[in-house]
């Protein structure tokens, strides 16, 4: 039976002429699903290994998501921060790479149903020896789903370019408003989360409305409307020591945001935010543009692989793995990154968490075919970076901790480095210096409303 | 009556805190409905003059028409060619932008119908004392209209990031494909219609094809691909010289693009296009992928001016306009660019004859200002440019001929000195020379399936 089932499931291997041939092939077949860090990062280490690679995702693309949230503010654009997956695995002839979604998995049958993103071409069933599943999460509305359609996110690039348009249209709008009551409306932005990315799409609709926009309109004036950031937490960035925290919020102050730690939205619809203040009254706030930016909420195949083994799935979502990864009691079978929660102790939902479980997913395959042990999985914890606007950030370096410009330059330039592609860097580069010198933000198109 | 109507619609008047006043103003109010290249240039000629500006443009950006095939094909990003029309004139305090459709306007009584582009906001009605139209044009489909849902334009922002989805995904379903039929059909592209367009595009596609893709794919060979480019006139760039035709037609054919001059096409569907050939006979070619870029059809306010005056327009729909590109007997209204025609003698439809007219009819305005008169318009033609790809173009300089790299730079700084905006100029230089050095094109992201 594996015999068979691996002669029908061989790599395509290309040839130079037009027409295709299926050749059977004995290597080990592994399926990545999720072309995000950690399936990157897997692929990486897996493509100079012996063994034959189908990569998978819904976009043709990696998108370097902790830069999304400057799609939505125009300081980039969406070609900017993503890189084909093709070209990224180009010279890799052990790598494939197909587009599609992936809903179902036969962990029986050693199966992954594969429907393509395009219109009109089939389902197509994938087969595999080792199968590593890094789908990510989205952000946890509470078991408040009714509020998804109402808030704006910045997770992929068409939810980051419909934030930047709703964005520059309540300028637009406040613009055209017959009264103060509906202009003021217009002006209010709400981001709801703390953590790193919603410090920074705050600090950013900030230096949006006050250095760029300005100017740019005649019936309001822009640097008027108001930011608010609202956490549920004590304080905002609550994962960084408190006297980071302290910084941030005084460098968000500074540019006009007004934190609201200790505030926990109630209730959402399109004209307003209720919220609970922390002395248990609750407030509803005037506004008509709210980016959500908290919780976390494991992609769906994590309950898919936790129902098709021993595992279970905790409350955000993320099925528990083994200290190597591996589905408890389905050794041939990995899940990493945001979608899963290592048992014994869950690691934060950040890049490196997942790149390294990429890494270290290549790694295992590769001491298995060798017959060498591997070791556990260890995070090695470099520390925690967030930006708040112009030559403004915090680092936490652990043994450093760095705010202002120092920091601010350690975010770029790691930012710069972990970023896909040449050409991205260069372009990153030049927009990034633009603004810094002009206030300049060339990505000002709605383009989708 | 005039004041009352001028007091109506003054302008609005930016005052630095955030209410604001309606003033009562006594300067002429021009309003320019267009922010392509005639409207930009005329509001450009305005700013400097005692009257009240209000440009009205659907998109709240000019787009650089010249080079959306290049975003097409994913050589450029959106945002590179595209700047926000508030960010031009944001030092100008005598110019409003205002975002919106305009498809009503009353000559009678001098308004302008404003729709605006946000859900919710009301209708607006925008008084004028003179009024410069330049709405442009739209592709032709000769009466065909629904072959409209099956072909591709390369117009607007929106259709081209539809374009580069459509050809990228073709790719994605040849790899896929079940036989070789379906895998040919595929990898088939055709473009309609051979002017400068049409032959950029072409020469793209066979460039991304043939100098980008290979190596991305495992089943399919992408240089394999063939690209038609369907003309009807007797040869390719019916407006150059024949001597240039006839080496971009070598041009292409050495990148692999067949040109098929003389050919009609006589019927689209999603499969396949019909055309006759030169010699009468029909032929049924199949082809997933069709890029349109054939006829001109004047924007719809063209029929809407000529009706509310002495004026007709012609078999493209646009409106006839006198010498001094004013409508007959509306001397107050004046029609510029794509969607006019000049009365005893049309001229191409061409961004330096828009370019020309926008600044005449600043010109005028300023001239009756002053009450000096001024001369008819005349286009200064300076010659033609296409680009068919990667040190490969045409130059027709009226007294210079020039083919090959020396063209292609010509091509490359006037696109880049007319791009708008520093940032993008600075952005599209960095993408050049990385496509120019390395065929690479950051922009393979299929976004808008």
């Amino acid at each position: 039976m594996p015999a068979r089932r691996r002669r029908k499931g061989m790599a395509l291997v290309a040839e130079p002429a037009r027409t295709t041939t299926r050749l059977v092939t004995t290597r080990q077949r592994v399926v990545v699903v999720g072309g995000g860090f950690g399936g990157l990062e897997a692929v990486k280490a897996l493509r100079r290994l012996p063994v034959d690679v189908t990569l998978i995702d819904r976009n043709n693309y990696h998108l370097f998501q902790p830069l999304t949230y400057q799609v939505s503010t125009a300081a980039l654009s969406p070609d900017d921060i993503a890189e084909p997956l093709r070209a990224i695995f180009r010279g890799d002839r052990n790598v494939r790479v197909l587009m599609g979604e992936v809903d179902q998995l036969d962990l029986e049958r050693r199966l992954v149903t594969l429907r393509p993103g395009i219109d009109g071409l089939e389902e197509e069933t994938v087969p595999y020896d080792t199968l590593v599943v890094a789908t990510g999460s989205s952000y946890s509305y509470f078991g408040h789903d009714e509020w998804r359609p109402l808030a704006l996110e910045v997770k992929t690039l068409d939810s980051a370019l419909r934030v930047r348009s709703r964005i520059l249209a309540a300028f637009e709008s406040a613009e055209l408003a017959e009264d103060e009551d509906a202009r003021s409306r217009w002006l209010t932005f709400m981001v709801v989360g703390a953590g790193p990315t919603g410090v920074e799409m705050a600090g950013q609709i900030a230096e949006l409305a006050r250095d760029t926009l300005p100017g740019d309109f005649r019936a309001i004036d822009p640097s008027a409307g108001r930011v608010l950031l609202v956490e549920a937490a004590g304080r905002i960035l609550p994962a960084f020591p408190e006297a980071l925290s302290e910084r941030a919020r005084r460098a968000l102050d500074d540019l006009g945001v007004t934190s609201l730690a200790g505030h926990t939205v109630i209730d959402v619809d399109p004209q307003s935010v209720q919220v609970r203040r922390p002395d248990g009254e609750s407030e509803r706030i005037a506004c008509r543009t709210v980016v959500w930016a908290a919780g976390v909420e494991a992609s769906p195949l994590a309950r898919v692989l936790a129902e098709a083994s021993a595992s279970e799935v905790d409350r955000a979502g993320r099925v528990t793995v083994e200290p190597d990864l591996t589905l408890p009691g389905r050794p041939e079978v990995l899940a990493i990154g945001d979608m899963a929660r290592l048992r014994g102790g869950a690691l934060p939902g950040l890049a490196p968490v997942a790149r390294q479980q990429g890494r270290y997913a290549g790694r295992l395959i590769g001491d298995r075919l060798a017959k060498r042990p591997t070791p556990p999985f260890r995070y090695r914890d470099r520390g925690n970076l967030a930006t708040i606007g112009r030559a403004r950030a915090v680092a936490d370096l652990h043994r450093l901790r760095l705010t202002g410009f120092p920091a601010w330059a350690i975010w770029l330039v790691v930012h710069l480095v972990y970023l896909v592609g040449f050409e991205n860097r260069a372009v990153v580069l030049v927009r990034w210096a633009y603004n810094f010198f002009t206030h300049g933000r060339g990505g000002r198109l709605i383009t989708h409303t």
